[in-house]
């Protein structure tokens, strides 16, 4: 903060002025919208190493006529005609060190100075840096008022040139050519087939994930559907007649809602990778979203077209219509006396979050399998049928599968493992990220927890000593109903930082209602695939001085 | 087994000549009878350090001749009178070094020299040391043939006093003086009330425990109820008829059968007990027994009471004969959807094991919850209700729950834990036996995996390094039914004890299929009841050089 103050003093007093205004309106913001969460009142508000009390110091050394004065010479500056910038100059502006600038509309904004004063965090800002504004604020509805805007035109330096064109689309014999765009926000670990995360701190900002940031895990490109051709192909029982429905037929279902929890078996594989090399992509801890899902039962569906539970280990089997090169689709299965069930609340969904799916996520329609792992969620659903056995997909029987950390590529035999269908209990931190910085006197921990089958989160604990000692967090999000917890618990523990500690070794782990613990280590779940990594999840943190 | 030949040889040659015979009569005993495995085949057959070279080495040293003399010698001594012996005397021969005798019927037997020779290992012989053998020959059939008779009848050496009663029994003011006789491998934690478990290497030498091994879990003395004027309250809902069911109307019922394994959420308390004190019996890896029950399904008999699953979060409470001074009963609750589904499999259960129940076990009625926690399985049956909430029993409410191991008995709030269900993924060891010398060469590695809710125990892991390495067991027992896996896995594993290593460290974790695993150590799960104890189990034995 004193640093930024000496900035903004030496290479001119308009800065200075800029943040005074800045300040107010920032305040202002505050007070004027409830719903308005700071995550660093302290950086702001407080009169501990605050931008109040640089506010202090400013007013003492400026004096108003100097404010003043400096103020008309802003205001002829922003008479004079704009300087135009290409979003290839404002794209390497993305660091401290080369300045960082955003775009809004048309106009460039050198936003340097404010990283530090922003309410929602310097992290969340700088998530931005380089591009444009418009995604984020489009999340965060609170910018939506003319305080912000005001604040950002004091950062104003230019205008974007109107010949410089969004950068060219993929080649058309790129078979991803046709991908829709994505959210910047996404930590892309693969991109084609594209596969990417939000980050931590976004994630647990809200208890629905938006689309935009729900995580996408896609095994091929992205097909483009129309929906008034769509139909499913629902296989019927043998003698039987199959069922072919519109997009219309299936809303013709009685029309179900549920919130759940979708996790990736190979979520946090990053941690195992650490341990020895595993074959998959590189996910963090956002492997893992949670949206508010409607569609119709499959039981319904399934009833229709005339099946019923028999007493064999039926499977009932889905294709995507996503395909690879040689016309071999995504497929999965689930056991026919879950889909039958309809307690367990099998969905062909056609709504997340109550838009249409969006194209990543299945559009028009995707199977949501409350409890069980993503794999099973087929998107782009193209085919349901009832089958002795389960799938014969690659994604089925030849990966997500868990394995004893003794098994390697050589001796792996993946017909001696199950597929994969409900996960074990799961939770991760979020906030404070590994290796940051916190404040002394207190620190707030935050993060999720979920587990499969519908057992609930009854608690998490968490330590700031590596594991010697436990804290109980307080559970947010919805309350989750017995058998039923399809959807994760966000928690947070406000905690005292012992005085005189320099890092804290920040540990969580969750209990399911079976009371299934997560266990302490890595290396002993450790698998070739790096699927199941549920291990304590652990940041360390510096204290400042 | 040199320091025993020299031992038979120094104080009579007799002896030697018994030690001759037996191990013919050991191994005509093995020969004629395929389902007789010796435990350790190496003492008595093999070439090295065995009983057969010991053999070599007398035959060598004593020659025919003397053999015969010493024969006769002994059979004489044998048409002498025989002393007489008192129980007590016999009892206190329980020890190499007291030197160990047996009983069967009025015939006493010091053994002392045989136990070595035991082919079903050593351990299990001393199990009866200073007692009789009936009770372990009743469980293990193998010794229903003559050649064992005539084993055991040259080791006599007296009778019981007729004279001699069996101990008193207990006052009649005692309130546990009605307590039915136990097994005498049990190993007892508490008399009154009485708890007790089977030897951890008895315990997986059956999947089925025999109903006289069966762990024991009493919280009060054991009710001593007339089958023929037993009743079964079933409280029929609001404005419906209840239901009065003697033990025939029960049976009217269609008998359901299902292999069942309970377990006491105690099970492996003390290894907790070793990182703090905690409230409860000191449980070691017995708390766990596995039978087969038949009886009533408890949802046919709530239909036939005119119960059907609401909404609400209903539970079906459960409450026992067995009372304390104040009339106050055991009790305990399930969910009611738990309670009405046919696939959940809930028994009112009139046998266990093909036998009525014992009445350690809840004779005549008990509940049996399959997947759930043995605290609901509530025996000696008198009622059923179904209720807006859980049981108000004190072991639904201020029991059975599981908390943070920062909680203590200061600031626990039982109401802040859900009431223990289903059960935590399990698994212990049961050979080789905590500080054991096993043989350089092969080590063989046993024990029991199971997991509550049904799911299957889909791979157990042993590490004999303390977990650095691991390799996969052999899962033994029936194959388990998917969604419905009851009753455990036994497993064990052969493997190469490495040269020159002098301990081992052994460990072993199972798998679940919802993949939930067991936490590597036991503080972070030590709680204040010391329930769900689940780590790891270890084992840590000495390699014979």
């Amino acid at each position: 903060m004193l640093l930024l103050l000496h900035r903004a003093m030496v290479p001119g007093l308009q800065q200075a002025s800029r943040l005074r205004s800045t300040l107010r309106l920032c305040i202002r913001a505050c007070s004027t919208d409830d719903s308005f969460q700071p995550q660093h009142p302290s950086r702001t508000f407080s009169d501990d190493n605050s931008a109040r009390r640089g506010w202090g110091v400013m007013g003492t050394l400026l004096g108003l006529g100097a404010v003043l004065a400096y103020h008309e010479c802003r205001c002829r500056a922003d008479q004079e005609s704009p300087r135009v910038y290409t979003r290839e100059e404002v794209s390497s502006h993305c660091s401290p060190k080369t300045g960082i600038w955003v775009t809004f509309g048309h106009e460039v904004f050198d936003v340097t100075e404010f990283v530090d004063l922003h309410p929602g965090g310097p992290s969340k800002l700088m998530l931005a840096a380089g591009g444009p504004l418009e995604p984020f604020w489009a999340l965060y509805a609170v910018h939506n008022q003319p305080n912000v805007r005001e604040i950002l035109a004091q950062y104003k330096i230019g205008e974007l040139n109107p010949e410089d064109k969004a950068p060219p689309t993929l080649e058309n014999s790129d078979p991803y050519a046709g991908d829709p765009p994505r959210h910047p926000a996404l930590k892309v670990n693969s991109q084609r087939p594209f596969n990417a995360e939000p980050h931590p701190e976004l994630l647990t900002e809200n208890y629905i994930t938006p689309n935009s940031l729900f995580f996408t895990r896609n095994h091929l490109p992205v097909p483009n559907l129309d929906p008034d051709t769509y139909r499913l192909h629902v296989v019927g029982p043998p003698g039987g007649q199959s069922l072919s429905l519109s997009l219309d037929d299936l809303r013709q279902f009685s029309k179900h809602e549920v919130t759940v929890t979708v996790q990736c078996a190979g979520n946090r594989r990053s941690e195992m990778t650490k341990v020895k090399e595993v074959k998959g992509l590189e996910w963090t801890t956002g492997a893992i979203s949670t949206a508010h899902w409607a569609g119709a039962r499959l039981c319904d569906v399934l009833a229709q077209a005339g099946h019923h539970l028999s007493e064999t280990e039926a499977h009932v089997c889905f294709e995507g219509l996503d395909s690879d090169p040689t016309g071999s689709a995504y497929g999965a299965s689930i056991p026919l006396a879950r889909a039958l069930d309809p307690e367990a609340e099998v969905l062909l969904a056609y709504e997340m979050n109550g838009q249409p799916l969006p194209r990543d996520h299945g559009f028009p329609v995707r199977v949501v399998v409350p409890g069980v792992v993503g794999a099973r969620h087929v998107k782009w659903l193209g085919k349901v049928s009832v089958e002795p056995e389960e799938s014969y997909s690659h994604w089925q029987r030849r990966d997500y599968k868990g394995f004893s950390p003794s098994v390697d590529w050589d001796s792996v035999d993946f017909d001696l493992a199950p597929a994969i269908q409900e996960l074990p209990i799961q939770s991760a931190i979020t906030q404070p990220r590994d290796g940051e910085t916190v404040e002394s006197g207190e620190v707030t921990v935050k993060g999720y927890a979920w587990s499969g089958g519908g057992r609930a989160v009854v608690r998490v604990d968490v330590s700031l000593d590596g594991g010697l000692t436990w804290q109980v967090a307080e559970l947010d999000g919805e309350v989750q109903r017995p058998r039923k917890a399809w959807a994760w618990r966000l928690w947070q523990l406000q905690a005292p930082v012992p005085a005189g500690q320099k890092e804290l070794n920040i540990v969580c782990k969750a209990v399911d209602d079976s009371y299934n613990v997560q266990p302490d280590t890595v290396a002993p779940i450790w698998n070739l695939r790096g699927v199941l990594s549920n291990a304590w999840h652990r940041v360390h943190v510096h204290v400042a001085p």
